[in-house]
């Protein structure tokens, strides 16, 4: 074998172990979306089944948290990645420490859940409470849709709406409060509710975060802490993507990069619910 | 300059880009205790300004975050680190992340802190929401001695307090609950309590990441997501540290590593209110 050809193999087959650790942190990221719709789709039903299906999910997810990390630590030690390569690297680290912490979340939301159901139930049967459900769970399949496919309107996106969830969080909570304060009855129902929307408003920071992650990875640029309109204005300053975006390691042309995201896409276990 | 003269020059330099790092971790872990004593501090005191410097503070918490976030890549890149290196690496990355989260939390306590003094106080004044803010600054600040000194046995004792904080929790929780249903007028200010109480349950989570970390880095064994006797079990087991585990890379024998420590320790912001 030539040089060019055994370096070629290298290449290759470090390109392979980058791939596959981009399907392991979307399917790590499916598995947290599946937990979380069992979780929130459980919100005042009589179904202890919930609580069991979300803690099975979450033991996984915290296996492949591990997992993900050991790989990670593996190609640091053995690739030395550099540029774009060591960006997904680090990208990936921190993504995977939100989505383990999202599932978290997803637990503590089942156990409340069933807890709900023993409750009196109010007349809208939760529906605010699914709805606001329902904007998260979509902020975080487009955070990890937006990570596969390095989509940055799509990340900008999901940063628009954590306005959107913290303006429904603010509500939800005046109108809990109201509620304890005319019937205290229901204190402890309102307190429930409470609690799961605050879980839901973190799952939105979390979603969040994945996305200025994402913009780092694909722009260079760090963007946390800065206000959307400003991360706009960079982002359609820096025009084109930072030279080395590339999707792993810059053998493919930007667009059609990550061959392996549709069908990665269609097997996160979150897919097959749509 | 002889070769071995040259490695030994360059070697020096990378060992002090690692203790400069650790320090920045350090400094940045000081600013967000003390802020976090101010913000704790300042329940039910009406004192405006308390927001003013947490908020100061918080400024400056993400700034260094993204700087020493930025180093660590630059180290990544430059130098390849392996084996210890790169886990020492590894677990600041984690670790900033957590310290700014506290960051975030102080926040949140001082702006409740502030608005708790503008309502009737309890005849306690807050007695128990200071003794488990003081338990939880004590996390923090033994989380961050132990990194610095690279002492389990204070990490351990980190973890095993945690229990005690989310005892503590359920605790007010309860009494909470009963205020209110008691004297639905107490509500706004029982719920205030009961969102201080959670944050500083979630810095308590926090600390504890912080120590897990650390573990992973002096005996390179992940333990999240591990039961603290287990943990316990598995250290001792271990005996020794890790042989990989010198503090920067290895010149130094474990205990007296890191000199700068002391002077460190001396330096952070919160060590003056000690």
């Amino acid at each position: 074998m030539s040089v060019d050809g055994i370096t070629h193999h290298i290449s290759s087959r470090y390109n392979e172990e980058l791939q596959r650790l981009v399907r392991s942190v979307l399917g790590m990221g499916g598995l947290v979306e599946r937990q979380l719709s069992v979780a929130i789709g459980g919100i005042g039903e009589p179904d202890d089944e919930v609580i069991v299906r979300v803690a099975r999910d979450e033991q996984r997810v915290n296996q492949m948290e591990r997992e993900i990390d050991e790989e990670c630590s593996r190609i640091l030690a053995t690739r030395s990645p550099a540029a774009s390569d060591l960006r997904l690297i680090l990208t990936i680290l921190k993504t995977i420490t939100d989505l383990e912490r999202i599932g978290d979340e997803g637990e503590k939301i089942a156990a409340i859940a069933v807890r709900l159901a023993a409750r009196e139930r109010p007349r809208n049967r939760y529906r605010e409470l699914r709805t606001l459900g329902d904007l998260v769970i979509g902020m975080l399949r487009d955070s990890l849709d937006a990570f596969a496919r390095h989509d940055t309107e799509l990340a900008i996106s999901v940063l628009r709406r954590d306005r959107i969830v913290d303006e429904e969080y603010e509500s939800i909570h005046r109108q809990s409060i109201t509620f304890m304060m005319e019937d205290p009855r229901s204190i402890r129902r309102a307190l429930d509710i409470m609690w799961v929307v605050r879980s839901l408003e973190r799952i939105g920071d979390h979603s969040k975060n994945i996305c200025e992650y994402l913009i780092y990875l694909i722009h260079g640029r760090d963007v946390r802490h800065t206000q959307i309109d400003e991360i706009e204005r960079e982002i359609s300053a820096l025009g084109e993507p930072h030279p080395a975006h590339d999707w792993p390691h810059g053998d493919e042309p930007p667009g059609i990069t990550l061959a392996a995201a549709p069908a990665v896409l269609a097997a996160r276990p979150g897919a097959a619910a749509e």
